[in-house]
């Protein structure tokens, strides 16, 4: 992992859930042990899936103590893993050990949740050109840990949120007076770098936003025939993206179409977890 | 919904929710419409379930812009909601709907999510004295909506964090020498209104730990035997709970044991959200 | 003192409260010394107490500088210390020992006092089974560091805020429409593992309370007769709490009734400071 | 209270003491009150002594509502108030009266018992031109709220920080190499509308500091004849502090001497809490 | 001005700004003025140019004391303003408006002054295709209120920051292996709605960054006769931006080779500010 | 630099602008270099003047990688450096050196061109008794930079805001009912450590600032008679400032008078910055 995400974005949202989960000690273990006494601790694995977010757990420990130490045993973000698997052993100040425990594992088992299921839809997609999309349908205050681990999975991550994407939607169209005057007014407002995306519900919207010089167009509710067509017609001049209930049925279908983007909220916001646990804990 | 707890408690989240989405404002919104305009939306439930969260939802849009008007349509948290269900109103700037739609449902959704997964295993336990628990497994910066909603689902919430109750698992027993020591300690350094609760793998150690004056037993990986042992053993002495991956199966056998309490990490963990949207933008 | 507290809880006010001393730099120190100095200086007892907060203390200094040694010279918080006695020896940049001095100080001096005091009325407790509680009279943004400062001086620490323990008080009794369905409502609402304490002004309201299942009891301004009463009335079925104005005389009273608990406000916000004080500068 | 100091310098560390004390909401309360309910509540004064912070604990609870009512009873900071007196009245949420109580209380108990302590001692000093000084040995997190509790007492500020006043002591003079250059650095170095303060043990160095320009000399554990003769030394050229253990006896001594100032420590760190009690609710 | 920038983007940096000059009330201010006193003044234009930042002048009145009034008097962001005109009117409580002064005109003169100073070289692009683009030459925490001060003047943003563009320079390039793979892995890794923009030194280089499918591409410092060149290759394929020290000369040469953008560092870390006044202060 | 100022008051400051420009990671960086790459790169001088900040420029990389690693080659803060000057080495992961360039920069090129561009004035006053002084006119955010850069520069920096000085304007002085009885007030309120400066139009108002114990005068808008005339009569009694639009010719004309201080806006909000690049990137 990027250890500049990890720094600047990622540790101030990691401490506070260790603070949200730690508010005044962990009355527990500070009952039990009052001095430093150093173990370890196995990170196995119980269910088959794609690991992601190991920087993000290791960080959860290193942040309660710098002098914790994480080895891993030849894995890493994106790969496979499977049911027993000792994934990585932590060790030191068994304090920190037992009080990060919870807070690492519920990023680390949401975070590799998602690289999995993502995983699974884009292997569907193999051999087709089309990609698979995230959306803003993410957890609150997990946004960049849950987009990281789309990437790891496989996917392709849509603009990161409103700031750094422009989608102009029905409504956005109807204000402006027309595709044609809301592409112009995007552009004449957002950042140059800002490519532009159009919502249309139509062949005849869609040529326009293709007129209007829109880089990217989603088609909303079309047909499969109104699909085929648009394809054919937006060769060349923008990409497309399908949006909606990704299942194994429809997207074959879609890949069949030949667009180039199906994006899907299910990637974020219904993964189940990865079971994952720490166990063996050790005193040296 | 508790605004002591919105207003010192959630705020913060919901407000730092809301500049994950909008760093630099939403471009997309701000090129169409430079002046206020005002609009109405309705928010509509798309699938059978229970509603929890409204406040938060409308919080988002408030906290943007005070001027905003939520109206709820005769749902309060808590109710069952339907597919087609017309929810709420919120009316004011165009830009604000726009601008925290997305936030607003991703809070919504996971927490109506939470309820209904939740009730839905509450009315397995109808009619006997089993309770619900949930565990500390909630999304990282999510804790306080998560077990708000697990409460609105009709379950009962566990300790908030490691600083609020005492639960002594194996590796503390071991270091303080056993339960009677281990529950001392708890005792003399724990805060005294918390519970101690301590953690069993044996009908001996769930002795042991009556006779520490532990207020809370959890059965960890007993047979149905010794559950049912140490339910005849336990009653009016302590409260005993047991974890582990409820199903509709094994639930309605230990419903049959009579212990005090079940708890899950699936509720938070593992719950889809309750899909929700926000239609009929209307300028007025 | 149990660094993941430290760490986690107390950090970042210790920080804020250097900013507070230290707004745009200590202009006297930096006027003088432009480069690094090596220097130590002595923690000096100025009066008879006890110490409580030496990492308190050392970590001022710390978070100025990681580069900063501290040693103790056999003390340790909740030792008894006297007059003239030398507590530890803080070593490095002359800046920085000269910064932090008055911080580390305001620190250590009010938590030594706290628990200096707190001492003082657990002596007059001994040989009784009768245990000194603090309360939520605490100094604002110091609970942390002063409750500590009880636990350190033999004292037993009652709720740490509003959300981790019910306290049950007329006025929630009688919107409630009676103890009993304000203990119901309390357990229902709080966290399982909350104790439920009630406040009674009575017998009658002693028996409604236990009746209804109250953990703890607070005995509110009853006359000698009938606390002793309490206590015969309650023993193996709830722990009774008294509150007041503790003094040399009523606590042998109290004593003699044999209560579980006292709790005493001054402790936190009458106690006076323990003085101490950095000396012997010496520069290397 | 200056609204500009509340708002920008308080606001934030009210909000920070009410998050101390209610984590995740108030859940007794929340247990018992499930909606708004409009009740009033009376601020009586239990002990005689000085008001102040009025502001301060009105400001707990607007901080939790807006919509909450305070009415002060002819009563403003600085004035004298007698046990039993009725202070003020607060109206509104129930829940906002009861969960802001605590904290409300525990800063305006200390800042009136501050308040008080000072204007006791102010009073010895009345009639002579020496004023009461505070110091830097305040509660951490809490300076603003106890300075501006010296100066409803009467008393005079020091300097507020490290950064906004200079007091070189023996360490610097001795690493500058003399006094004279060391209020030259000073006065290189600090902006220079800050005023110079020297210590100084004798009367050599009362001279030294007067020929190098110092504004304030602080004397530092001389001998009354000394003191007299700094006195009729500087006077003209500079202003003179003592500090040390202001006592009923010594003030009356170092009053007779003409000294400009007296600082006192004990100000803050060891006044006693003016005895205050939220009392008398009523529901509307 | 997009009032969701403003309150979720702007006002904390605005408040942050408000204490850095306001760290523990206005002392004179307050020295004088005990109580509230209506009062009014007049923001003055002393110097020709263009405005902007009206709301964010206002605003710091406004988060001191939400009941500031603020008119303007026909002058909206992005006029011309001459000197001598009055600008807006604030009315209210006069500690207020002499305690948010300087801040306030601190931003206002800084952004009408990066507007002026826009607005001019702008002009001189009128009747060509070429737009003017800022850069991240930004003074720090100063970003999104000079990159508004940019737009207002005429001029284009670049990407915000280095999240949401991507821009592959020499070392990308070299450390990539080349053009084409670079392209390739920004691709794969950056969302895909962002615009991937490559700087070349040479037409070969050009050429292989328009295969490769850069969306811009950045021409460094490369003679007039190949810029011109490189204008003929691009078009059509591409959009092309010069950067470097804009003056009225080589802007008209940069113009007359048809390029798309000229970039400039000096709007924001070089443009004087414009002159503006608080006067006529009048009580009421 | 002091590095207690560093840590304490900037290193928040600069994260935060770090922050302003990675947002969620350096996308183009992270999309080549995968791994840690070590490399080094030169800061150089492109232009001559006075180097102001090397500590804030490095500490930009430090904070987000403690590893890495600078060396100043003869250089530091307030040196005149040439255009060419290879000024300092950082070394260390390529990701770093790449991501922190521009923040470190933004700083450092500011700070210097503050340095340089007060250094210039200063030489005009040397030889006199006459200081230059600063104002509150720095960049909202950026005061604790700039007024170090005008000290490095040779400037006096007047008072860090308004806080820590007393400057009494005429709407004060109205208010009060007089100079005399303002400065009665402040020296009331005000810590006693802050001088008291009056702001007067007329000799005789300059009397009465004198007669009610100003520290400071402030000449606004007197010819240089009248100036003249001030001179003779404040000297010894309080000291003098004069503001305005510092020019070659009038500030030889203010030397000439012999005024204490001049002040002047234009060194923090007019100065131009020091062109400074970071060049020669290369692997290791």
């Amino acid at each position: 992992m990027d250890n500049i995400i990890l720094k600047l974005n990622m540790d101030d949202l990691i401490l506070q859930a260790l603070k949200e989960d730690i508010s005044g000690g962990d009355v527990t273990t500070a009952s039990i042990y009052s001095e430093y006494a150093k173990a370890s601790a196995e990170l196995l694995c119980k269910e088959d899936g794609i690991i992601a977010g190991l920087d993000v757990w290791a960080r959860t420990f290193e942040l309660l103590d710098p002098e914790i130490q994480v080895i891993y045993h030849d894995v890493k973000d994106g790969d496979r893993v499977s049911n027993g698997q000792k994934i990585a052993t932590v060790t030191g100040d068994i304090r920190v050990i037992l009080s990060g425990e919870r807070v690492g594992l519920n990023y680390l088992q949401r975070m590799s949740g998602i690289a999995t299921y993502t995983r699974g839809i884009v292997n569907l997609l193999e051999g087709s050109k089309t990609k698979l999309l995230d959306t803003r349908k993410t957890t609150p205050n997990m946004r960049i840990f849950e987009k990281y681990a789309v990437r790891i999975g496989g996917g392709t991550n849509h603009r990161y949120n409103l700031s750094d994407g422009v989608l102009l939607k029905d409504n956005h169209i109807a204000a402006a007076g027309g595709i044609q005057i809301a592409v112009e007014k995007a552009k004449a407002y957002a950042p140059f770098v800002r490519k532009i995306e159009v919502e249309v519900e139509s062949l005849e919207m869609l040529r326009e936003a293709l007129d209007a010089g829109a880089d990217i167009i989603m088609l909303d509710n079309m047909s499969d025939a109104d699909m085929a067509a648009a394809v054919s017609i937006a060769t060349g001049k923008a990409e497309l993206e399908v949006s909606g209930n990704v299942t194994a049925d429809n997207i074959k279908r879609l890949i069949g179409l030949g667009v180039d983007y199906i994006s899907s909220g299910a990637l974020t916001h219904s993964a189940p977890i990865l079971d994952l646990s720490l166990k063996n804990i050790k005193m040296w």
